[in-house]
């Protein structure tokens, strides 16, 4: 399953290798975020419908046998080593080091919940400094899902049951 | 931090078991899930405003002082030694080595998406098998949440800057 | 023999694949639940006698020899990677949390012991929640097993000893 | 909860020591395996209220105080450093060498399933070998327990939804 | 140094706490990032003279003493159990998932290099999404930080050697 | 070296296989436990000249060449996730759980040392439960090694060089 | 992608070892570091453009094709298990148990920052010591990075925001 | 168990350093290797009734309470952390580099089997080395014990039952 | 012991705190390395004898029992957690990531051997960039030791023993 | 890399086996360790050029080709799951837990150092116990490395700075 995962990327990347095209110039064609297209390029998405055209329109060389994979969902995964690479890390080390305190702040901001992983955003933006310098700014939005309280009347399998 | 919180569970824990009451007993008494009381008298879970009166009716030692401490965000956490618990084991053996099906059956019945474990609601029940014998039934019921497709112009956070 | 297994279940997942047919959809054919049904075409479980020719019959295109290799009794494994998949994650996740709890209503209700996962049953179900949305409903049914006193009397191979 | 349950095996321990008995002797006065016995002094199992006045008899400085936190069901666990102790070391390496051996010989002999570690009895024993010299004889013996097919109409929580 | 830091924290925290205030609005009071006045009141950022008098401002129970102590440069750290807090597991894992594309839209829109971690800004923002519901948005803006090209005559350290 | 070991277990498995004879049957047959047969099978054990022609009897298919083989000392090893599989998985918890046990049971009967794993026989067995049931019996037989008092006098290796 | 890197360092290196050359003569025909020749041979650093003339004349081996190659960003990483090699643990242990006196002396002598792992250099030099013996002198010299205080006006992506 | 070993240590540690004498000394007044008193003075060994006069003829502060309790068998145990020590390394760097070499000289040598390290001996020596520097040797020496062949009629536990 | 060396630890660092210098000074003072001055305070390194009354002389606040205890070898050790520093984790990123670099440069310019990290200086020094900024640099100097060719005769240990 | 030496191992391996001889008896050829010996063959130390003719002398099928393999610096390795083989889990077992100790009397008899593992010979060696038994003795001779002061006048790499 991974040996065919890892196939098929190869195939996408070449696709959009030969097409000369950054994964930013291909989100702009198609209204989807950079770090999207970069996902459904590495099979960690699925291509909705609606998109394939768009897709297509802008890396023609992408085949219908490769779209119909693309919009199948994925198994997502990543290589644990990944963690070795200086980019991932400092992410990482953000996230660790700085994660009490989002977690604090999103309790007293919204209530007792979490920020979405699954309906979330992602973008990579380039922005300047206030020293003129280049800065990378890695934007993370998603849905607050606030913890249900089971009550059990809501609780749509157990009602079923009784 | 943990010292705290541990504090916090040995008095709840006290109260309940002064009380001579069961997670289930305390559960039908106020409405909730079974498990969803016994992670409440451990700090799992926040206590709701409207659910505190029905708790203190149910356990009425709990004193205000707790349930104030009971109606904040909890930091939510285990011991990784868990894992040795012969139940928690079982349970653990049974996601990992049917996770992969269970994943697939989401995707084919719902989509690409997963099911939350935030909008959720666990409960333990007891039935009799075929066999006449009893049986423990864990009931996991999550909201299933869909995989965003992340277009640029839906990315609230994003379409802001512009 | 990992390998071995790998290339089984590619074989097993084609002849799913090319009927077209979902899990779901061959669990109602045969009577299974559809995560067994899923383990049987990867392998996580035997196929027993009575159920070889119904499930041939939801999928024709099963061979013998497919048929005869599936009813050796499978070697039970799991790629450890597969907690990063977010499915996987939050049911690890779900147990992890709660799996206290849940240990502590199994002694009130029960007594001392556990729910097997050997005599166990497991479905994924659709259920619309009190919002109308769809909800994932994971049923894990197992049978109760008190832990044995261990009466010397009662250890058959050491009274066999004596 | 952890230091609670040091605290009563360390009472527990204190009252065997000044018994001068050993595990098998109290095996002996009670009827169980010696290594239920040490189990039960370790907090490792439950004390069943037909045995509590055997072993009470047989350790009359066991105080109804300590006989009452005996019969609750424990949480079992144990030091993962425990591993490092050379007995316990070698048990692990047999297993961990002889395991993929024992699990093809009990399919062979009993078919698909395993060996319950929780319908279990443990014993420890001496015997001579035929060079006269002292052996250690630890058996287990567990029930087997058969994997279910998970056929819909078996599975009582999900008829019981229909 | 652990105990220290922990002991510090709890005071800066009761600090707070007896303010009333949430971290967002001492943030508004001093000019800084919430998440950086969270790190602040958690030991993970050292507080700079001039930002001093603006935090006690908005705190007046900070003491000299606990100010003393704030302008250390701290010991930065985290409990790694942290993972298991669902906030920070899912923005761990989007990192994890994301991660080599968030990597290669850096390499295509700045060159060989990374973001950095040190030179860094990070809030928590609360925002509508097209549905009208509420999201969190985590914003990490570092400033980007080519590879060196390692040129002995730009070595410092070296020509200062030779 | 693993690769190599991984095809002489295949080619071994193939001729117990196409002998249509268990383990138990060979052991019956060749005088040894039927855990030790199938170690010589899958090479984790070394077949001593006495008993090649035994198991040559009773495995007719057996080359010269694989029986060549199999009198060589072996690498004994294992698959670390061989933990995953249910019956090893339990046996290891038994082991855990009641490691402790165990050791102070062995000191109390024979004295400060340990069950060898090296002089050291293994089985299987099939026996009847009190309730009718089938039960696994596995005895573990060791020979008694207690620990040396390292006399510099007994020390072979000093006394030779002084 | 692991692969195709290991293809293209196993190229590099042959080009290397025809050579003749040591990376310390590369280094000195480039002006690059000793280590960094290293690096780029090894596919750890980005060839830049100004360089990739010096080393293809120090190594006139080197194809257009490979030069190519060395020119992208390349995807950082190492073998977990180089950490067994014992220059690497040498160098390796010198860090974790010098590593808070290095922090620290760091605070005192430029303030509440890091040394950069990315504006870095690095060389392996050979000196004599005192006692006439070789030396291996590793010289690790980064830019000093201060923490930024998070200022809310100072934060571009924000204020671009607002 | 642990803080008791402990401080059962720290005791013996103090007598050792209040005579002033060394391991070495110890163990020449004794008649025991160096190493073995150092584990008789950490707990990690039993005091045998014979050798309890001789140790407190050579370290007189040892009170009978004490002795008694070296007298007991001890938990062997040792910090995980401990492999940070440089010399703790250093020697498990070469059994690590060098173990497979070990292994098939035992081989060859004395058949299939194992050095036991419970019959054994361990000592440190002081030498010159050919240039005159001081060399640490550390001497292994434990009884060859060879893999058992399991005849059933040798297993004196199986044999008892039939 | 841990908790002895902490203790310890704490003491000598508000003996330098309360001198109000820093390490550097104290280095300049004593003719020591920075870091090695950094290392005594904390225990990681050997007081020498006639050290011993400079370091007093630069820390007069030093009692002859903390110089007592700071002349015994120490235990050398750190917390795992330290690589969770940024500093630290960015000195340990650097050795994994070039550390294959160096190994290879040591063997080409000195031969197959490793540099000491015992026979080994280290020291932590400010210089200006060709950029004008600070740099940190970390010099780490440490004796080449060739691997010993193990010819018997040249083994004092073995030819002690013929 | 890995592979490379994999393979030539196997060569090497095979030539031995092709002789006949033992690595002892190659070493009393050669002059060398019989441990030395098999790292020779093994690829885990390097050839020297004196030791080469009569390596080859000892093994005449050893090829050119190969001895110029041999002698260049390897890459010394382990596969890390040879901690399961109990030769070796035995030997680091020892080490592990008589590793304190071993520390200790090194600090007792030679001051504050370590027993290099570089400047080191090994040997495995046969003798007889005094109960006539045959017992496996593993030397461990390595050269004292006192840690250095790190004197800053000493420092060869800073004065040189200066």
């Amino acid at each position: 399953m991974a040996e065919y995962k890892a196939n098929l990327v190869h195939l996408l990347q070449s696709v959009k290798h030969d097409s000369g095209k950054s994964y930013t110039q291909i989100a702009e064609e198609t209204g989807l975020t950079n770090v999207y297209v970069a996902q459904l390029l590495r099979r960690q998405a699925q291509l909705k419908p609606e998109t394939a055209p768009k897709l297509q329109a802008s890396l023609p060389d992408l085949t219908q046998d490769l779209i119909h994979h693309m919009m199948k969902p994925p198994m997502r995964s990543y290589d644990p080593n990944l963690i070795q690479e200086p980019t991932v890390y400092r992410l990482n080390e953000a996230i660790m080091h700085f994660g009490e305190s989002i977690k604090e702040i999103i309790n007293e901001e919204f209530g007792d919940g979490i920020m979405s992983a699954i309906d979330f955003y992602c973008s990579v933006d380039k922005v300047k400094g206030v020293d003129g310098k280049d800065r990378v700014v890695v934007t993370m939005d998603g849905k607050y899902l606030p913890y249900t309280e089971q009550k059990l009347e809501d609780m749509a399998s157990k009602s079923r049951t009784s």
